[in-house]
């Protein structure tokens, strides 16, 4: 196979695309990407950028034609230009119709029912009217999550209605309902696929979130999880992306509940901010492995190399501008400190502008560190 | 410390340079390059590149005016021009003086010499006829090594002559002779400063070279080596890097005498090929290294964290023309198999096309697989 000579391209330019890019320059490859501004982190970095609309059905076709392969580094894509490029040879992963079941949340959730995946009990709404309608008449009770069924990301479309007065924070739109199960932990998997049938699964991880911008905080790798729970969630996990038949990157989400059991909240057919840890702490980062699906190479090795403790670098609350990073030498000096800067000019609050992976033997050290990240990389203007 | 404002300007484009785009990609850097072709391995993938000839004392003068930092991934560059940008307040690393010395094999010796770093002992010629007179004068005598005091690199500007019979394989110019010592390895030694004065030292590597090519074939990480020789090679390149007064990398390669003695064969001022294990074999890569020395970062942990093997990926002996690389699908299968490929579009006979690194708790096993991408990576057209 003459992999240099596979025209990829891949629909997306922030900083997943960014990473990929990366990570995949030490082969060689004839990798190409598409999105809006050559302004966005793959656009400063990449001379192989289109500049277009993904989520535009003409702009997908004119980016797509010619390519071998085309992936994504985000789900927000025009399927139906995908399903028109397949029909004509372009091989796509992930494929369009798994796409369209996870970029609905509505029919993520029947899948998991019709392939009995546990995942939280849901009520489907089309609107904010029938929500209030079910709860008035006895269906819907609280404490309850709402999301809406399309276009929500990194925490935006979900609120939690824990009471009435909570009602106000209802979001437009068609939307689910789930009961609000106690949760001892979040956990995610990635899990990776080649169209050989080939499988391999990372080390389930534990995340911990920032109540404020609903973002992941922290993440440790491994979790702390038994050895039980370990294999029943890389074993949904297989049984998840073998569903879809996807090749490449699946990152799922679990709620690991107070009674112990696993439940998928959500998944992700992309490279995930669960498993940036990989660049150093695995043997294969999960920028190569879903290269190396999409392409149908061989899996590479997932191997946890060392504890690992990975903290998002966002945005200061209030500032909005053209970004610095500040602390930058102070981290460096605490040593294993792995900093990763995203290449996005414009800090805004919140925004996730990097992260920080530090590895160490042992786990309270590597926690110590980030935590002396997180108060001293300062992303402001 | 806004490393993000200060410009960083690299001189030369080649895999060294890519390799050094693609390790602080993840920090983005104000980094720019410059060599004669956007055909060039960074010109492919870097969008700040500039066309120019690093030798040329306009190009280097126009491309270092502007930067607040000029460094290099070549020795072979316009010393008037970076002493002239020097003047003008540009930060230079490595130094002119440094460069000087190091880009003349005789003048390298002579600062061996004086400051008592043992090194093979060696005579200065202007010419072959005066290597001829010496021999028949008798203070020249079989078998000895000549070396041209300017230009040689990779092997080249090396000639072996074991007897009368090899006096037609002399090379033409200012040159130099050493005993020909008998040699039981060849040891490297990757050493980094920064301006606060910091150093760190990477684990000594064992080389083993091919004949044939005259280019490193395996390289060994560790080396088979005492800690007492471990310890003195070491303190040796701490001894020359702070003589040469060099920040960034110094790479240093060193003879094991049959009896016993570390002898200084040369160095180079710059990444070097006897640390690309360090990509994935230690903490932080020789390529990062050399950017938080220029930059005066924090210097990295060199530790190594696995056992490695490289080995050169060298174009076919009968193959020019447009580069394939056959059997990357085979070595990834192998698994713990890093491969590199340093984007020339051409393959030559014995070019440096890529390298792969081995990385396994084993050394055994990871020998085997060193043979086995040897026999496999097939880089020809």
């Amino acid at each position: 196979m003459n992999y240099r000579k596979k025209k990829v391209g891949v629909l997306g330019g922030g900083q997943l695309g960014r990473m990929m890019y990366e990570t995949v320059l030490k082969w060689d490859l004839d990798l190409h990407f598409m999105d809006q501004s050559r302004d966005f982190p793959v656009g400063k970095v990449c001379p192989n950028f289109e500049i277009g609309d993904f989520s535009n059905y003409d702009d997908v076709i004119r980016f797509g034609e010619g390519k071998d392969i085309v992936t994504i580094e985000i789900e927000a894509v025009n399927l139906e230009a995908l399903r028109e490029l397949r029909k004509r040879g372009v091989i796509i992963h992930p494929s369009p119709d798994a796409l369209k079941i996870i970029n609905d949340k509505g029919l993520q959730k029947m899948f998991y029912e019709s392939y009995e995946i546990p995942s939280a009990a849901f009520q489907l709404f089309q609107n904010i009217d029938e929500v209030k309608k079910a709860i008035q008449e006895g269906g819907l009770s609280y404490p309850f999550v709402q999301k809406v069924r399309t276009g929500g990301y990194d925490g935006k479309g979900v609120s939690v209605i824990k009471s009435k007065d909570d009602l106000p924070k209802l979001l437009e739109g068609p939307c689910l309902t789930e009961d609000l199960v106690p949760i001892d932990k979040e956990i995610g998997v990635i899990i990776a696929r080649n169209e050989s049938g080939e499988m391999k699964a990372y080390d389930p991880v534990e995340m911990v979130f920032d109540e404020e911008a609903n973002l992941v905080d922290y993440l440790f790798a491994p979790a702390h999880l038994s050895s039980t729970l370990t294999e029943e969630a890389i074993k949904i996990a297989k049984n998840l992306i073998t569903k879809f038949d996807i090749c490449g990157l699946l990152a799922v989400e679990f709620f690991l509940t107070k009674d112990g059991k696993l439940m998928v909240n959500e998944v992700a057919p992309r490279c995930h901010n669960s498993g940036h840890h990989s660049i150093e702490a695995c043997e294969t980062s999960q920028f190569e492995q879903h290269i190396r699906g999409v392409m149908n190479m061989p899996l590479g090795n997932t191997h946890l190399k060392s504890k690992a403790v990975m903290v998002n670098l966002l945005g200061e609350a209030n500032a909005t501008g053209e970004v610095r990073y500040q602390g930058m030498h102070e981290c460096l000096e605490k040593g294993n400190v792995n900093l990763h800067f995203y290449g996005k000019s414009e800090t805004k609050p919140f925004r996730k502008m990097g992260h920080a992976t530090i590895l160490e033997k042992d786990i309270n050290t590597a926690i110590e560190k980030a935590k002396f990240v997180k108060e001293n990389l300062i992303v402001t203007t």
